[in-house]
């Protein structure tokens, strides 16, 4: 910790302190299992993780716990019920992973989670597994402390996450009366920077898809074709190039920017008071060589407030040791748009999608599959559950929390909004050079210690804060 | 044969006639061996191919092999000396072959060669190991029905065709002495059609150069940074659409046409007096939608007269299963030129290479790596070893052949030019539609046997030829 908490220490605290070495080995456990859910080969990962996690969630003392199958991944459901008198948290987090590539950039197998430098390295770390894990241990210290949670308790662990929650929607819709909650509480986002602690209020939407452009049936000789037939990959790139006005970096693509709200002068000026470090974004941002994007907006606002339009991925033709003088007969690429409200992710990935078919040629064939997205949402900072999370993160770390957004997207906060009417509290403890969904994935120890401890003071600043005495 | 000889059968076209099932069958022996020129994992494959090739030579008839090393894959060498007062044929093939992906798109596996409606599938079927063994069967007929040549020959086979002929101009340049010959004969090229038969007077130049754009030294989370900072993918994707003028279909690269030794109207006139057949060339095509190409030429002069650009091949980020939401740390792209007489590959790929990396943004970083090239190359067509060539074919297909062109690059037709002093005839007799350089490549058996006669019949026509009686 960088901090020294101003709040004097509580039961809970100095249990969380003894146990810490313990709660880093029980989370390693969880991170040897390579839940990745994008991967069909790694299918009945996905399921033991879920496994593993039910088990370590019955010892951690909730009281039931049962895998609910959807069209993919299982996710893991739990109860710990005190007092049907008492508010219900609905706790929400993923247990999958990213894929691991390019595997060969990790300094320690992702997968063969290693300390070095008191954090904690491995795919999932922190993304979602060891906030996640928080939660459990926070359980646990009620539980062995006190012999009792001061609210009743549903715990919700995704594994679809990292491939757009793409069931979770039905999962939400089929549950629905089991999930019935006073609030949704997430880990799963970072703070501002270590030693700024942050509550997020808002995060971006996603629409995503991915485009496949042909011409030949096979890679033709460029010798003998060169020249009279289109090229797949040169057109594709023609596509990829005409969705940004290269001076204003606007995203050209027709009617992409109608459903943005726009940002209020307040929002710009709590941005502004930040304490921005182009340096240091730049360093997390893996040494980037500058900050760049959209004309009239500062990189903050760009990340938080803005939409965006980014290539994934993209493929085609001979990438293999030398040279192949081809045609490619095929080329794709992968795109994925972060949203801000009232966005809506179908329609925006429709109007890609769209923009795209205008701009090929007739001299190839196009086609797009778009993927399910997840819709941008902002929770009210007043919100007396978003408070409680604020004095929580204060007896955490130390020092009270900036209010920020993040430009990251959980689709499930979309979905607790709409389906089960419920505000969301996002209490993540990662730190932005975590590289998550990169090689290295790490959790810092410190963080995971914080984490703990807010997520334990949260159970005790909740039920007051929900159901005022009278 | 499609055509009946208007020639009467010579005592060479019978031996060949009846040999032909057993030249197909050693053919096949030849095939098997994975020569890949690009793939470092395929050294001693291409080894065992020369030595394959100096036993067969030396089984033909040619008196003396040798392999000649050089900085990379070993070349063939052999000699059969008749008379030293005799006039000596150069001729040169290479035995090299182009990697095999997409390997599922094989309907029969590329080294398990396999016939099938009268044609042989395999990798390097008619590029070029089919058409190197079309000479070692003409040399084997002459030897065994007349007993000796009519010339001298020196045979050179190449084993680094197909990865731009990189050392095969110092091996050249060592053995200066010992290549001396009158006239270099290649098998390289295909006819115009089935049914058309015809001789290749020209062949395009080649640049090749490969580039790579970075920017962070990571993926990143798309979420967390996607807005602040320059995408790899997207800014190569700029960069190379910038390359073409989307209307004209142009190269924009500036400079790039300077070189360019305007076509003539006797040429263009040459070329619109060939029976071309757009749905033809389309179906050759694999089935492209449209010909498409420079403004201002038919698709046979944009494809032997004008030089292009294209995109051979391109990557970045994530290509896999499902989705993964990364800003990706690096992009590459494999890029090269088919040149026309003057243009000078050097000077080519270095106007591509300014223009990229003036194309790219200051906040990614762009590296580009320039491959060695070819020269364009044109024979005149009034030669009398030309003329030679122009009745062999006459003998072999029983019909006059068209004069044409190809937009394919044999880089050592230009050094033997260059260095040697020598002019080159170009008796190929592949198909269109070989699919060389793709899956299910083949050799119309057919075409194999007239091969055979052609060369048989060109030993014959050359000694008058050039060194005619006073």
């Amino acid at each position: 910790m960088t901090q020294k908490p101003d709040a004097p220490d509580t039961d809970l605290d100095a249990y969380c302190r003894a146990h810490q070495p313990r709660f880093v080995d029980e989370l390693v456990e969880a991170l040897r299992i390579p839940s990745i859910s994008a991967d069909p080969a790694h299918r009945d990962d996905v399921v033991a993780s879920a496994e593993h996690l039910a088990d370590a969630a019955r010892r951690a003392g909730f009281q039931r716990t049962e895998l609910l199958e959807t069209a993919g991944h299982p996710a893991l459901y739990a109860e710990l019920t005190v007092d049907p008198a008492l508010p219900t948290a609905l706790i929400y987090g993923h247990h999958d992973v990213q894929p691991v590539d390019p595997l060969e950039e990790w300094i320690s197998p992702p997968f063969e989670p290693e300390v070095r430098d008191n954090a904690l390295y491995a795919r999932g770390a922190v993304d979602d597994k060891g906030q996640v894990w928080m939660h459990l241990k926070a359980v646990e210290a009620h539980m062995q402390v006190r012999g009792r949670l001061p609210l009743n308790l549903k715990l919700v662990v995704e594994g679809e996450e990292e491939i757009g929650s793409v069931h979770f929607d039905d999962l939400v819709a089929q549950h629905r009366e089991n999930l019935r909650a006073d609030v949704a509480v997430i880990s799963d986002t970072p703070i501002f920077a270590k030693g700024v602690p942050s509550l997020c209020t808002g995060l971006r939407g996603l629409a995503h898809l991915e485009v496949r452009v042909s011409g030949p049936s096979l890679d033709l000789h460029s010798g003998y074709f060169g020249g009279a037939v289109a090229n797949p990959v040169d057109e594709l790139a023609r596509m990829l190039a005409s969705l940004h006005d290269p001076v204003t970096h606007r995203v050209t693509v027709p009617g992409f920017y109608a459903g943005v709200r726009e940002a209020t002068a307040e929002e710009r000026a709590q941005i502004a008071a930040l304490p921005y470090d182009e340096a240091a974004l730049l360093r997390e941002a893996g040494g980037a060589p500058a900050t760049v994007g959209e004309e009239g907006w500062t990189p903050l606002e760009r990340m938080w407030l803005r939409p965006t339009l980014e290539v994934n991925g993209i493929w085609g033709g001979y990438s293999g040791p030398g040279s192949k003088t081809i045609i490619p007969a095929h080329a794709g690429a992968k795109i994925s748009c972060r949203l801000v409200p009232d966005q809506d992710p179908e329609e925006i990935a429709a109007l890609v999608a769209e923009a795209l078919r205008k701009a090929a040629p007739p001299a190839v064939r196009v086609e797009v599959h778009v993927e399910k997205g997840g819709r941008p949402v902002v929770t009210p900072i007043d919100h007396p559950a978003v408070q409680a999370a604020r004095r929580a993160m204060r007896h955490g770390f130390g020092a009270d929390p900036a209010i920020i957004r993040t430009g990251g997207t959980i689709p499930p906060v979309a979905t607790f909004q709409s389906v089960l009417g419920l505000p969301s509290v996002l209490v993540g403890v990662g730190l932005p050079d975590d590289q998550i969904h990169a090689p290295n994935e790490r959790f810092d120890l410190d963080q995971y210690a914080a984490g703990v401890r807010v997520v334990a003071a949260l159970w005790d600043e909740l039920p007051g804060a929900l159901r005022p005495a009278p």
